[in-house]
């Protein structure tokens, strides 16, 4: 099987209370890519500008990971974001977007991209996931982030995508927002009368819980001392959850084991600046994490 | 063994989403007993006043509590706590509160209640609870619950009272707001060095996690699309903690199911007002919310 991806391509400028990154690469496609890649073959679509360099381009190919529709505007420059964390990295401000090349993106997928099993619609405009699932052939599994911005100002179209995939991830805050239902485990059921088969509420330092029509799994993160940048956590967590379940395949044991895969991807993320621990991240190190959260999370067994 | 707590009985005014109570049983070592009598001998030590009826006295001796050490002070009223919840009964604002008959409480322990082998100190005055535990035996694990209040005006009595307990709980902002340190994980670690060996992290809709010299255990909150009153969670966690040890012993595994059924006692008592739930409960339903909990934290096995 193979993964596509279409969402940000970024640079970003970050501070927290361990330091700061003046332009660094980031956006969702690129997190999602650099942990889906350790599963299954990767293609990312998304825009860059000119200012994108061939040094960046090489991160985005991490584990073999395909760029060929990381298209390249002529002109154009990266997507650009600047936030600051607070002291205990839960809240966060962004201080600048510069859409730039996303102005006017339109997707176009190449058969390749076309042809993947597993579609991951990061988060953009629900009108450009449309336009991305009109040109997808019949992907066995389409899982979908968004934000609070598109279920404020474009909740019909967001609705109409969402009735077509078969994951929806967000955090607690939006599924909250979204379903009007303040309480996640309920917001989570109402998402699935929305048509999807599985509903991700991803929840921060506290973790992630999955509800299908007959399963309900709930994960801790991964207990870190020190979380040096939050960015691209959530698109970490998605991207070791989807391609997970892009190579073992949909039932419920896989389903289990992707959220561990998931949240333990997450966990190396926030342990360095954007990109910088999972590049150079290894399979043996993720499988190491897996085991020790399964250890964490074991009820009934006392501990060696 | 036999369970010892000292702690508050009170008469609580709570309005939520749900409904409103205006005067209910509450308090935190009626939520407590409540909960460790599923599982041991449990003996309540708090004053109440003239106001305090057999009623009362007969719903705090559910499964067997002794009562003996309750102490009625003539011409006293008893603990008022007034409280409303927001719409996600995340917030609390506290309306009123009375301390009345605890102005002067002093504690004073009847010879059965030193004898205890176990001990849980909720959420009262530091210097209550040393005198607490001043008056004990040998006791074989004691508790501790406290309050952003009492870590800002009697921050050093309480640090004094730690170095002498075996576990500390209390829920996340507390164990910032006590150690300075943001994140949790590093405040728990921080905690371990004033002294206790175990310290736990109730964190709400999101579970509990446990922290020893050499174990971490993370378990979520059981899943429940309506929580009526949150009222008393910590303290039932608390109970069915500390009573699943008293009687099982504080072996690792043991911890591990006394974190679950804290967890699974804590949901029940959120389904209704007050005790209203707790009071009926079962020990089989108890037993099927602990299954039910494995099974949510399951990895790798598939599911039926």
């Amino acid at each position: 099987m193979s993964v596509t991806v279409v969402g940000s391509i970024a640079f970003d400028a970050v501070s927290t209370p361990f330091g700061e990154r003046e332009r660094m690469l980031g956006g969702a496609a690129t997190h999602f890519a650099l942990a889906a890649s350790f599963f299954d073959d990767v293609r990312v679509v998304g825009p860059v500008g000119d200012d994108f360099g061939d040094a960046e381009l090489a991160v985005l190919a991490t584990r073999g990971t395909d760029v060929a529709d990381v298209e390249r505007v002529a002109g154009g420059k990266t997507f650009f974001w600047k936030g600051a964390y607070g002291r205990d990295l839960n809240s966060r401000e962004t201080l600048e977007t510069q859409l730039n090349v996303f102005e006017q993106f339109e997707p176009k997928l190449s058969a390749a991209s076309r042809a993947s099993d597993v579609l991951f619609l990061a988060n953009i405009q629900p009108e450009l996931q449309l336009q991305v699932l009109e040109q997808m052939g019949e992907a066995r599994f389409v899982a979908l982030d968004s934000m609070n911005l598109w279920i404020d100002i474009a909740r019909d179209a967001l609705l109409d995508v969402i009735g077509r995939v078969t994951c929806v991830i967000l955090n607690d805050a939006e599924l909250r927002q979204l379903t009007g239902k303040p309480n996640v485990v309920s917001a989570a059921r109402e998402v699935l009368r929305y048509g999807p088969s599985a509903v991700v509420a991803k929840q921060g330092e506290y973790g992630a819980v999955l509800m299908t029509e007959d399963d309900y799994v709930a994960l801790p993160a991964y207990p870190l001392e020190t979380v040096v940048d939050p960015t691209g956590a959530g698109d970490t967590f998605a991207g070791g959850f989807v391609g997970y379940l892009a190579r073992h395949g949909f039932e419920p044991g896989t389903l289990r084991q992707a959220m561990a895969y998931g949240t333990a991807l997450a966990s190396f993320n926030v342990e360095a600046f954007g990109t910088e621990r999972v590049t150079r991240l290894t399979q043996v190190e993720v499988d190491a994490r897996v085991a020790e959260l399964e250890r964490i999370t074991q009820l009934k067994q006392a501990v060696a």
